[in-house]
């Protein structure tokens, strides 16, 4: 299992938004979350910052966020939320969240 | 069981003394954060942003956080790490994290 910890920041004006639709995800986008091998998922909010943690099961990472980005519930739920979010400068070239570096962990 | 996930910055220069003391933890923290029944804890870094990610599976949190406070390995700990961090404006009295809300979550 790896852990991953992503960050990004929403921009002005859009919180309430995006707290809206992920008060109520489609059922499509959690079908596919789980298909992907994504375990407890958790987004936190704090003034204009949006912090993920999951944890990933399988064993091809890249295949699997392939195959979830080319579903197109995922397409369709990001075309919602995508609009609303502000990505890191020098994020990955087609990324949107920003990976963080693990600095601690205990069990 | 609760999650918490928490958010504070680190001072500017400061960011490699905090990897640098948490790739390191000394043994009585990890036993006082155990014995606080927290489990599953990371702590994540990008650019001037700590994220804090937590499971906490007793059932006094109180009563647990005021026990670990009173622990002098923890405090010995913290004058090593507070004066490296940058709180929150309007962060709750007496803590040095702060708490972000849950706005999505699957298991």
């Amino acid at each position: 299992m790896k852990r991953y910890g992503m960050v990004i920041k929403v921009k002005p004006g859009m919180a309430d938004e995006y707290i809206r639709l992920h008060a109520d995800v489609w059922p499509g986008v959690l079908e596919a979350i789980k298909k992907s091998n994504i375990k407890n998922y958790s987004i936190y909010f704090k003034d204009d910052l949006l912090f993920s943690y999951y944890e990933y099961t399988g064993n091809d990472y890249d295949a699997d966020m392939k195959e979830m980005a080319e579903n197109p519930i995922i397409q369709e739920w990001w075309d919602k939320c995508v609009p609303l979010l502000l990505p890191f400068p020098g994020v990955a070239d087609g990324d949107v969240w920003c990976e963080m570096d693990e600095v601690f962990h205990t069990d």
